[in-house]
């Protein structure tokens, strides 16, 4: 069943972008636009009218939250190369939001005291609560990610993460998570573009920093980070989505209907009162 | 000088709301709209273009704390009666904003835990860092509201909190967060009639809550406390601001407007390159 946010897609956006059985990063395509009808000047509008739902549903899933109805939530796990588009995700597609259902947390490099606990201790302090949308911009994968390529832990340690994520989100999701994850693919051209606009105007130098292009240089050790990280994490409960984005209208429109997928899927409903509401009508009119 | 920002404005907007000398709270008619010149039928193109211009803001803002440049921020209190508006305010005036630059925390009911530490233990650990917009819906001052009508604490207590907020939020102004203090006031007979309008509708009974009446039992000894605090802690570095509120459209542009002054009155810059723009091109071309 096609869902009514998802009509100008052929197919289900997320079984489209799901990463399954024998994945292969380097197959994706990331200036293709999977499913999509239409092209990028009716984007906008069918991305306009996927905010008028999410907000809806959104709304509903805090309002089923605040009588107990539900444990539901969403987390939406963010990982992408630099310049890839997150921060235009989060503005354009989580931005559309009401900012009172979004639990939004941005994972810097760990602090000292973040690096003395297990690395899954910074994450589960942020996870969205009942009636939330969570978003991790950047997450626990950068720990078997930049973790990996940079060597900042041993290779036994690494391993032992991939298994420690899959009981953290099995947790999460037993409790009444959806865990959308989403990596968002660009190639390694379109990143050269982005980051010389950057260097380009004044107003965007803020957002280069030199190591950028360090990281850059490690390109093929982290998209083979990605493939296993993939192959490793990609469950039934948590699977992740690669998400081509040299198109950035597509990527946001795909996040979108993703988050649309994960709302449609739990399907909230406004609550039942828990007063009654003649007595109460009565009560406040006589004041 | 009118700001930019204030074109369908007489006069500046945080002087014409600003709580001084002789303030009184029952002198304000809820239902006017001081300073604007425009009517509701043009207020939603205002809202719009002052939303960009928050947005440009907002971006600068974060930008040039980014290099260390600066360690200014901004903190948004809300206090209000029920259904005044807070949620509106927040979800159209702070949602146009990149949720990347805003930090919104609502205070409810403390936990046992916050109760067990002085009142403003909780709200220390909310106020935002440099280039971020904080957000308080509710805040500290419920401890001299709620908890002044409620008998929640001593008069002695009470007492002392008044001084302890003007030490707090001179602390934060002095390490560069512009505090602006809203209280929305809405009349006795609009929150009857927002409150009705929950109870007529089944999708919004779950903000209904049989304890709002009770607390609308109160509204004298609200109002009396609201007028304490603005002759308590209406200070020239934090001063208060009552927003007339009984017509949303106002209280919306009003807010935008006061958080448009007090970016306006960091001016942010966007911060000048701490590396070589033109070895960085080069660098990164040859890549």
């Amino acid at each position: 069943m096609i869902a009514k946010s998802q009509k100008h897609w052929i197919g289900e956006v997320a079984d489209l972008l799901r990463v399954g059985e024998g994945f292969v990063l380097s197959s994706v395509d990331p200036s293709s636009t999977p499913g999509y009808t239409n092209d990028k000047a009716q984007a906008a509008e069918d991305l306009a009218s996927g905010a008028a739902q999410l907000d809806e549903l959104q709304e509903r899933l805090y309002a089923q939250s605040r009588t107990g109805a539900s444990d539901a939530s969403v987390l939406l796990v963010l990982q992408a190369m630099d310049s890839a588009g997150k921060g235009g995700i989060i503005r354009h597609v989580v931005g559309s939001v009401d900012p009172q259902g979004i639990l939004l947390t941005a994972f810097k490099k760990p602090t000292d005291e973040e690096l003395a606990h297990d690395f899954l201790w910074r994450v589960a302090k942020r996870v969205p609560e009942p009636g939330f949308i969570g978003v991790f911009d950047r997450s626990h994968y950068e720990d078997v990610l930049i973790g990996r390529v940079r060597g900042l832990a041993s290779p036994d340690e690494i391993e032992r993460r991939y298994g420690a994520i899959n009981d953290f989100e099995k947790r999460l999701t037993d409790a009444g998570t959806r865990v959308v994850k989403v990596m968002l693919s660009i190639s390694y051209e379109e990143q050269r573009s982005r980051l010389m606009e950057r260097l380009d105007r004044a107003d965007k130098h803020w957002k280069y920093n030199p190591g950028d292009v360090d990281e850059r240089a490690q390109w093929p050790h982290y998209m083979s980070a990605y493939q296993t990280v993939f192959e490793r994490t990609s469950t039934e409960y948590a699977p992740w989505h690669v998400v081509p984005a040299d198109r950035k209208w597509y990527a946001r429109l795909a996040v979108q209907a993703l988050l649309l997928d994960a709302l449609e899927g739990i399907d909230p409903q406004w609550p039942v009162a828990t007063f009654d509401v003649e007595r109460e009508k009565a009560r406040l009119a006589a004041t």
